[in-house]
This record gives C-alpha cells, structure tokens and sequence, in this order.
C-alpha cells in the first residue's frame, strides 16, 4: 500500500550542537521506498547513520548557534506488511531468546515491567496463547486508559500510566510493551507516519513478538493498522524518539503527513475475535 | 594480565523453562579466553549465542522441572587492557554520535538520567573536561553513597540511590552512568569477575566514552581497575544481568572466584589528580 | 465484647534518646479499659500523652545508651463496639466536611489518593452509594492483592501496591485509604490488638466516613471485625506506628496477644451483600 | 506590622458540590485581624470552620452548578511576630516531643523525609546545633534549586525537587520540610500573604521547631520575612492549600494582594552569619 509521507520541522538554535533526527521511513525487505527528498533551509553538515540491529536510519545535523533551521522531509513508500492469520500457540519458544529478542523482554526507562508481573499475570495471564494475552491487554488498556493530550509529559512511564490512566499515544504503546514483558512477551516500540489520523503527527503504538513474527498492535485504536509507515523501532521512547537534540534549541513547529498514493483503502483494525494480525518487519 | 576465574552456580527447578547466563569471559582483541570450561550437571539442552554489537555471550539452558542444576564455570583469561594518559579534550565529537553511541546516552530502566541534568550539570558541568567530569563524579558517589549490603534490590534505580545514598556495586554503576548521561557523554554498565574483591563475587561497575575510548570507572573502589575479567557491558543491570529465569527457579548457592595467574601484580586505582585510565573494550 | 491484650517489646539501646510507643487501648465513650498495666523492665522516665484529636495514646520512654529494655503492657478491654445495618445515602454531605474530616480527605505519605483519582473513579464511581463503593473496593483489593510477608518495607506507598498487588496487612489498609479518598471519601488507618490474628501480632486495617460514622473495613479478611482492641487511628501508617524511635536502637524481639475474655464470640466477617458494618469509634 | 491583604478569586462551576477556603488570616495572640471583609458574588451558603489543633480558618461555600462565583476577602492585619535571637542548643528536648509536634516529625505526602535520612544527616548532621542545620539546608535549597514557573505540578514532592533542582514556593519549603524532619526537626508548611512579593501571590514557605518555637524559612529569599500575613500551617501542601475542591469547577481569575499599612518598613531577610529569626505563632 503505497503513502506519501512528509514531515517538516523548524528550530532556531542558540548554540552549536547537533540534532539527530529519527524520520525517515525504514528500508527493508517489506517496506519499499520509492523515492524520498531530505533537504535543510541552511548548508549545514549532515551525516547519516543505521542502525546495526533495527536498521533504523538517523540523521546527525551539525548545528550553529543563532540560525532558523527548517528541515523537509517527503517520501513515496510502499508499506508492503503482511496480514496474518494467527495460529494457536501457546508459548514463546523458550531456546530461541536470542539476544536480539532478549532484550525486548527486558524493563526499560518507560517500561518497568519488573513492577507489573502480578498485575499482568492476575489480569491475563490464564488466557490461552499469546496472541490472546496481547489481544487482551490492548482493549484493556483501550478501555482504561483516557486518551488526554497534555495529561502526561517526557518523564511519564508505563508505572505511572498503569495507575495515572491517562496519556497519549506514547503512553499507551509504553504500557502495552510493559504488560507484556512481564507476560514473558518481548514487545518493542514502533513509531511511524498514520494515515487517517487526526490532527496529522507521528504515532507511536507497539509489536509484540508472537508466532515467529512481530505483530503491531495499537491501543489506541485511532488509526487502521494497514495505514502506517514505519520509521522506527526500540525498546521505548527513548530509542526511538523523533529528535535527539545536543544543544540549545528552540522547537518553533512541525507539521507531518500521511497521505494514500492509490486508489482504494480498507481499514483495518483488529477487533478482539478475529485472528488476524499484521506484521511490518 | 592473566587470571584464572571460576563460577558455580546450583539451582533447583520447579518448572520447565530456561534459565540465559551471562558468565563467559568476553572474548575480542584485548581479552583472550585461553581456555574454559562450562559444564552442567545434568544433561541439559544448551544453546550458546554471542551478541551482535556488544559480542556480549550468552548461554541458554533448557530447563526442566524438578531438578537439581549445578552450572561450573572456569577459564583462564588474558585482560589486555590499555592503560592510557587522558588528554583534555572538551567535548564528545558530536557528528560522531552513531546510533551505538547513542543508545548509550539515552536513560534506561535504572539510569534515569533525564531527571538527573540539573544536578549533574550543577555539581560537574564546570570541570574542565568530559574525563574531569567522569573523576568528580565517581569520587562524588564514592564519599556520598554508603556501600551497605541489603540496603537495595531489584528494583533500584539511579534515581533512588542519588537520594537515598546507600547500595551495593550494582547502584553505584547506575548513579554513574546516569550521571554520565546527563552530561551528555555516553555511558555503560560492566560487569566481570574481580582480582582481590572480598568476599569474592561478581562486580559492577561502568564505562564511560571519552575521547574516543571505553575507560572504566568504579565508584566503589573496592578492587583494583586492572583486576577485572570483563563479562559483559550493557545499558544498565537489565541487560547485563548473570541470570535471566524463564520458569520457576530457587537459586540454591553461588560461587566465583578470580585468581590471579601469574607472579606479580601491581594494583591500580585512580586517584583523582593523575590523568591515568584503563580501557577494556 | 471483652479481651485480654498484651505486648511485650524487648530492645537494646546503643544511645541516649527515646521510644514514643503507640500500643495503649484506646479508651473512650465505647471501647472501655477495665484495667490495664505498664511495666518497664530498667527504671526509665515515662511521659504520658494524648493526642488532641484522635485520643491517641502515646508513650514517650526516655531511653540511656546500652541497656536491654523490656516492654510489658497488657490490659483488659472491653471493645463496646456498634454494629449497624448501614442505610442507602449517596454521598457526604459537603457542608459537613470540617478540618477534621477533610485531613482524612487529603493525599498523605503512604496514601497518594491524588494519584489514583481515574482508576478509582472507573473502577467504583458508578456504584450507587459510598458504602457499596467501600465495600467493592475492599473485596478488589482482597482479591487482586496477594498477602505475602517480607514482600514489602516501610516505604511502601498505595501508589506502589495498586500496581505491585503483593503486601501486608499495612499495605492493605493504605490502598483502601487511597482508594476510598479518591472517591472523596473521608478515610483513616487503624491499629489494633486483633482476636482469631494468626500469627498474633499487631494489626492494621482502616475506617471509612459514612453515613456520619467512621465504619470499619478490612481488605486482608483476615481477622473477625468485632475482634479488633482499638489501639489508635491516623492518616496512615506514620501517624499510628507502633513504635517512633529516635536513637540508636536495636528490636530484639515483640510478643502480641489477644484473648476473648468472655465465653461466646460470633465471629463477624461482613460479605458483599449483607449491608451490615462495625464502628469502633 | 500592619498590612492590607486582598484576594479575588473566580470560578464557574460545572456541578454542585463545595469549595473550601483556607484564605482568611490567622487569629491568635499575636496575629491580630483588626478588620476584615469576606464577600461572594452569588448568594450562597457559608460555613465558617476552625481547626482545632492549628487554628487555621476554613470557609466551606456549597455550589451550585452553571454559577459564575467571585469571592473577595480583604484585611487589615497586625503581624505582631517575634525577631529573636537564637541561642546555641543543641537538640530537641526528646521528651518534650508531644503528639502536637510529633506529627510534623513523620513523613507525609510531599515531605517523604524517610528517604532523605541519609542525605540530610551526610549534608547538614554535623553542624553543631538545630538552628545552624535549618539554616544550612535553607541556603543549600537557595543556591540548588532553580525557581522555574511552571517546572512543577500538583504532584511534584520534596523526593523529586531534592534530584530535579527546580520548582516554586512550594517545592522550596516541601523540600526544607523534608530536610528538616531528616535531621529530626519538627518542621511544618506555611501559607500567607506576602509583602514585595512580585508578582504578588499567595505564598508558602516554612517553619522549623527550634528552642521551643516555630521559627520561620524561606529557601527562596523571594521576600523578607517580617512581610508576611499568615494564613496557615499544615503538614504539607495537602493540608494547607488555598482551595479544596469538590466538584467540577473552573478556576478563572485570581488576584492576591499585601500592601504595607504603616510608614516605614525595614525588611529582614537573615543571612547566614547572624543568629536572628522569626516567630509567626
């Protein structure tokens, strides 16, 4: 399904530093980027980075203190994820924690999973599979949490959210990885441009590792699951934030698009009965 | 410097599950693994994996309920470490920020170094240098914080013991390297096996990037810097940790030990004047 | 309902100080002391105290370095309590809320209500009066909180047991304070002797403003309502410890005890439906 | 010292409910109220309360909903507090510690002194008397804390000011409170009208029991000390708040005053060499 992404940012700096942005569509197998333009108001020194195990793509902009800097980003992607029926199985094969999924079972700074394991496991854990289990903590949290803007700030985590019950999309992806850590799920970060999401801006929601594949779930249900571009994935936020700024910088405004590149949509959001799930990696 | 290091570790299982160590001595081209020996006492299934960045090694063992596991470990490792003069170099490079730098510098589940930036930057952020820095504040926790057995658990963050001002290895690394962050130079926690350490256990302790390089600081100066057999670095004690339990498991007993293999051995612990660290990685 | 009560406390003293002990029978229009009897074992001044409001009953000991001193007090109650059928009345008549009342109403040390406001709100705001609020809240928490000695420690907040769902009989009783002053209602902790405790020891559980009474609830279901001896009320666990130490002091040992000193007790333990409900007060 | 304090809130309300007030000045001994004036705009019901332990004076309006409310108190106030100099003593009488002041020894809800035992004791344990730590944790406050509007909320404790470094009035005397009652300190919070203060606003600071008396901080040095009109004095913020809440209202305007009502004032506000306080009560 193909989208024209776009996002663009302006600051005004009052010293020298750097800004490494985290915008720009992922490449992989699945999501193909057709064709994408990265260009900043200043001649300024630009290096660009991926990420060895995510193959998330940074952008490391040399600053200088006292200048205007807009930054436009616009892509044509074509996020060809996977639509899966989900089979029953119970468990996580134990022997295959690798590393690299080793450390999406681990509590991170917005993520204290180490705090939630009876709540999760009184909660959910005598549902059946896994695929239950995850389906059931995102209603859960749908149902619980208030969608609030400006209720919640950069230090707000899963702890305070689990209790607090109010957040934004942020908050919400936070809790949902947190539960199911403590399920002995691992559950990573996703952030990415949302189609048919309103106001336009970056979303975050999450994917759980289930059956072999990393499944997306949002608990927010604000957009279809089929309308995403992925940027990113981490542990939390603070992998996968949008901008990592170095320096004294003013954020002065953002905008950010998701529009459709072809003719026809059908949304898709999960209901809680069907088995089908959708994978981005 | 060569060691001979040891560990043996009993559990009893009441589940199926497994249980990943993280005992290995790592092995590159400082640190050679001249020969070890990992056996279990029961025939269990294992799976040994190497980390793709950190090269961290992990072993998984199958576990199966009801059985008395008894782990040994030991090998005769070479730390050729480097000792190195510390020239004054203001700042990180910050166009040489790589996403495996980065990931470094963000807050983690028991360094919260985002609540940490004023009073980091108020008590260092004058030093002259990103190693001034890194001396003052190791010495800062070494005369602030009590080293009290029992005084902390699982649980314990950076953002606990900052206040609260007593702990063991593992949260004098996490004020360090939480500090660390929020003076913006990337930090990370390591764990290894300990020359002269009483009683003799596994120790923690951090690595911060400066010019460059990992040098390892120990706010505990309980051991000599050139004593240690590195296991493993990480973000903090979540990816680091000896054992991750999948399944129930009572750990029974522990034993490690670290002796030195060869005749002479000068310990070396910084003092805060000379400009002298030593680098692992 | 008579009972025969008694405490025995053994410390040693390291230095000058003093023990404020909060282990006397609180007397009053209902609970009746019949007797009572307060021996120390070395020959120390005692100064006697009640608090304004509460009529707490404080004993300050002043204590001399290096001594053993051994605390008896035992005492014969009469616990006149009041048993009512509690009619249905939607809500606290606002006018009503004097200091007195609205001190039960603020957040406290172990009772964040603040924080608890939507979960509360969502999880028993719709129940039609206070009572079957308190009621319901009691029986969720006697569900989802396990009992588990040594699970937590005298920083152990509501707002960490709402989410850790494991404690002891204090942590029970903070949760339901938070939760019910959350939901405006005026809420108290409460200590006691406890009939039927087993292991016998000290006891807490909390009281709730209804219907112009402070009626009596006890998440733990672990003892019978009517077989509590008052000791003191208070915001929460620092207000009614049972011992302030102020000095170097090591608990060497304690002994509680609660006896029925008549014939017959029935036993009462309120069910969810029954709308029946003790006051001490 | 005579002065003319105004308030002027506004509110709409939403739903029925109450509001309580605590803005009138204290009456006592010394604080003499030769006039006041307490009007609102609507006709409602008003009952007056005074706390029995404090004396502090409450006024609780019942509303109605979809009202527009202006409530306006003004006052002429004679501040007839004490300057006294302080004489060396070392410590509180410890049998001297009544109920009274033993509440404003324990640990409440912004004031979580149980954690920054260590910290105060390492900082400020070993000057050589009670007045000299006061003073001493004052200034610390002073130079380490960044007065920042809008750095805080209505959650924010001394636990988070005493790492995070910033706050207002507030978290100022929330955190000296803590300090204080760390080193054993009875130490309470205040509230009144403050002279020069800019811009003009209710403000808070607090009271340390030293020599027998309250003798009153301020970590700000926002304003000197012999200007103020108190109001209140409460554990915490959770007791001495402006306005109680309940119901759902709109907080639309407000606007406080304190004007000099003599000729010449001489403002004192204590460095750190002199032996000189304040006593309100």
């Amino acid at each position: 399904m193909k989208f024209e992404i776009s996002a663009q940012l302006k600051y005004y700096t009052y010293s020298n530093g750097c800004i490494i942005l985290n915008i720009k569509a992922l490449k992989d197998s699945k999501q193909k980027v057709i064709k994408e333009f990265f260009t900043t108001s200043t001649d300024i020194k630009i290096k660009d980075y991926k990420e060895l195990s995510s193959r998330n793509r940074l952008t490391n902009l040399k600053i200088v203190a006292g200048q205007d800097l807009e930054i436009n980003y616009n892509a044509l992607v074509d996020n060809n994820f996977e639509l899966m029926d989900i089979k029953k199985v119970a468990d996580l094969n134990l022997s295959k924690i690798s590393p690299e999924l080793l450390k999406y079972m681990h509590p991170s700074r917005y993520c204290q999973s180490d705090k939630l394991y009876r709540l999760a496991n009184n909660k959910f854990g005598k549902k059946t599979d896994n695929f239950e289990k995850v389906t059931a903590l995102t209603q859960w949290i749908y149902k619980n949490v208030e969608y609030l803007s400006g209720s919640t700030n950069s230090q707000t985590s899963a702890y305070d959210t689990v209790t607090e019950q109010a957040g934004v999309c942020r908050d919400f992806a936070h809790l949902g990885i947190a539960l199911c850590r403590a399920l002995t799920i691992p559950a990573r970060y996703f952030t990415g441009y949302a189609y048919q999401l309103f106001p336009q801006d970056f979303h975050a929601c999450f994917e759980a590792y289930i059956n072999g594949k990393w499944l997306l779930f949002d608990a927010t249900r604000l957009v279809p699951l089929n309308g995403l571009v992925k940027i990113a994935h981490g542990r939390d936020a603070a992998d996968a934030a949008v901008a990592n700024i170095f320096g004294e910088v003013n954020f002065m405004f953002s905008s950010v698009n998701c529009q459709l590149a072809e003719d026809e949509f059908i949304p898709f959001i999960p209901d809680n009965l069907s088995r089908k799930a959708i994978s981005y990696l």
